[in-house]
């Protein structure tokens, strides 16, 4: 029999055009004195100075010098400015890289320590951070409700996730007019991303029946609705219904974890510098193939069959119809993977601990043999 | 397109034989003086007294002067036990109708007044509440996760919902082995509770996306396994199944409230002395057959065809089947209800606000008109 601990404290705001209520929810939450983390193209297009006008005051400093995969320099460099301007609480405003920062910027404002230090684990993540309303700006990562930030540390060449129950933002608003802007190759990425995390979700070791619901879900919306947000970036339904994909994917793997083919994207960003979904999407279908003739067969199985494919089989084949059809990378060969060499590295760098979550065992010789089919 | 606040604060520990990791959990949560509340059964069994023991001396006193369906005396008693013991804590062990009670005591506690005017809305729920441990004994309410209690007034001769996010428990212990003891018509009527709260919040007006999912569930569960755990009290995997109904149905009612089937249940209860879930009961197949005629026929249809049935007057006529089997009432006869006037009456009493959150509006006539079919 089945035991689980669910929760999901995060509440969830959804809808087009919320953000403009951002003002009147930050006084409703009493905060009075943040900051604002941004990107860079959000600076640019005005959008940040916008918001900032618009709060009445109660955003005092914009920061956005975070890069895509934000490092520990970002985010130490983040906590400083909270610290300098005595910010009360934080708006983070962009993809899962800005999130990202954000929610670990947030804790480290108030210790007197390095990000590095609680990345690699030499430091607990321990005490409280300040509170942090977090608004996606893709289709994606789901960042905005979850307990984890993938952080990237250049010193030690490693990407790794830190995770704590204190990065909960206090508060998740999901505009899907937000990702409007989004450019097709990102669409394509993060919508990937969001398939990733349903389906390793439903697999991985650690499903429970309320995660089971949410990966289900936000699988079938990703099969009907990213194709056309690919395709027609104003489509503002099909973006609505990506944007919910991926905040109710959030739900799923907050709990369960992601699994192997998360493992494997770490190298495929860190040293081929392939982006996050797409790095997800370039094992995707291996694992639901290699997962489907596993233990979890069955479930696996029924799902497939459930979304409307004949079967497992099927299902993987879609996901790689759709990757052609964006234009993503399929082979070894075009993400970079030339020699034996590469291989090996590649192989090396996939065994993160989420990799022990997969429903299959893989060894070091199966996945090589994995990757070599493609 | 659909805007939804989805929140669900409360974290459910799941599983059988939990409730014995409550020390634990209280000395994680750093609760150290605290009051358990339960029923008159559970002091009688012992097993108050037990959970009181091993408690280590963090719970120092025990409430169970509480009557199914709870009054505002019953609260307040409750609360000024609180007080008396300068209790920081407080746990619920039993029904809908113990921690219904808990809820309130918990904050009534904390003022100066009596629950009467806050259910009389005199007051405004306001402030704050001590932290609730919150363990179901039934399969039914929810309670352990929802942010209502049903009271009853016998001065104003009303039963009635207060709600408040003040009344969230700050953790919900779901452990199924509790629920091995309760008798046949406990199982059937708390059982079809679960039923109702399902169906009610996927045909109710403020369903939503991430409610619809928990709402499918745990109406598919209660199929599949209610008339087993009503025939073998003992099968702790269909105990099991229903208490994951139990807690799954809240994650969806709790934000979509209740409809036709729950305002017609409140007479059916407080007149006729109907336990709620079988008063639920009553009305609800007669309303999913009318809402499957109304402006959600559609969802209605699907919902039955995923479920197995052939189509949506299936799924009733099983509810019916069901109802049958486990010899609840089934016609006003049954009920009690003789008269013209005793009909009137029900009608009457039946239009509580969560009557105007049925997708198709009822009137006085067209509800007679139902009544009258029964
Ligand atoms: N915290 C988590 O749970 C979690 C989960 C998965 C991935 N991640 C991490 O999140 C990062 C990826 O996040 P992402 O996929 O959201 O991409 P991103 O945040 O890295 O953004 C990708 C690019 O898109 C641009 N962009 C974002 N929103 C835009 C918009 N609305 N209009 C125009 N341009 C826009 C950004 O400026 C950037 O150039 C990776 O570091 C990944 O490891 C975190
Ligand atoms: N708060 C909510 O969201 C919500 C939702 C639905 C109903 N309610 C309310 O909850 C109450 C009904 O609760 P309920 O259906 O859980 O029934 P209940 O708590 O009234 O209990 C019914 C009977 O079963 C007994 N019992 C309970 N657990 C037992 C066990 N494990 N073994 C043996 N006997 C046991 C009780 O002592 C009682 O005699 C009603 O007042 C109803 O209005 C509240
Ligand atoms: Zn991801
Ligand atoms: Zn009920």
């Amino acid at each position: 029999m089945e035991n689980f601990l669910y929760k999901q404290p995060v509440p969830i705001d959804f809808g087009a055009g919320k953000v403009k209520q951002l003002p009147e929810i930050l006084k409703k939450m009493n905060l009075n004195r943040g900051i604002l983390i941004s990107a860079p193209s959000m600076v640019r297009l005005g959008i940040a100075e916008e918001i900032k006008e618009q709060s009445e005051g109660r955003i005092v400093a914009i920061f956005s010098d975070i890069r895509p995969n934000p490092t520990v320099k970002n985010t130490d460099n983040c906590a400083q400015m909270i610290r300098e301007h005595n910010c009360e609480f934080a708006i983070a405003l962009g993809g899962g890289s800005i999130m990202d920062c954000a929610k670990v910027a947030c804790f480290v404002a108030g210790t007197e320590h390095k990000t590095a230090d609680y990345l690699s684990k030499k430091l607990p993540v321990t005490g409280t951070s300040i509170p942090l309303i977090a608004i996606p700006t893709t289709s994606g990562t789901a960042s905005e409700i979850t307990t984890v930030s993938v952080l990237t540390d250049e010193d030690r060449d490693v990407k790794a996730p830190l995770g704590s129950d204190i990065f909960y933002p206090v508060y998740a608003l999901v505009d899907p007019e937000l990702t409007l802007s989004c450019p097709p190759h990102v669409t394509a990425a993060s919508g990937l991303d969001v398939l990733a995390h349903s389906l390793e979700a439903f697999y991985g070791k650690k499903h429970q029946p309320l995660t089971d619901l949410p990966a289900e879900r936000a699988a079938s919306l990703v099969f009907k609705h990213l194709l056309t947000a690919y395709h027609e970036p104003d489509n503002i339904e099909a973006r609505a219904k990506m944007s919910e994909a991926s905040v109710t994917a959030g739900m799923a793997f907050n709990l369960t974890q992601t699994a192997a083919a998360h493992a494997c994207s770490y190298p495929l960003t860190q040293e081929f510098h392939i982006p996050h979904g797409e790095a997800c999407a370039f094992t995707l279908p291996s694992f639901w193939k290699i997962n489907s003739k596993g233990p979890e067969a069955e479930r696996l199985e029924a799902f497939s069959q459930r979304l409307g494919f004949e079967n497992a089989e099927e299902l993987a084949n879609q996901i790689d119809a759709m990757k052609k059809e964006m234009g993503l990378r399929m082979t070894l060969h075009d993400v970079g993977v030339g020699t034996e060499d590469d291989l090996d590295r590649l192989v090396e760098g996939s065994f993160s601990p989420n990799m022990y979550n997969n429903p299959v065992d893989m060894t070091k010789e199966s996945l090589k043999e994995m990757y070599k089919a493609l």
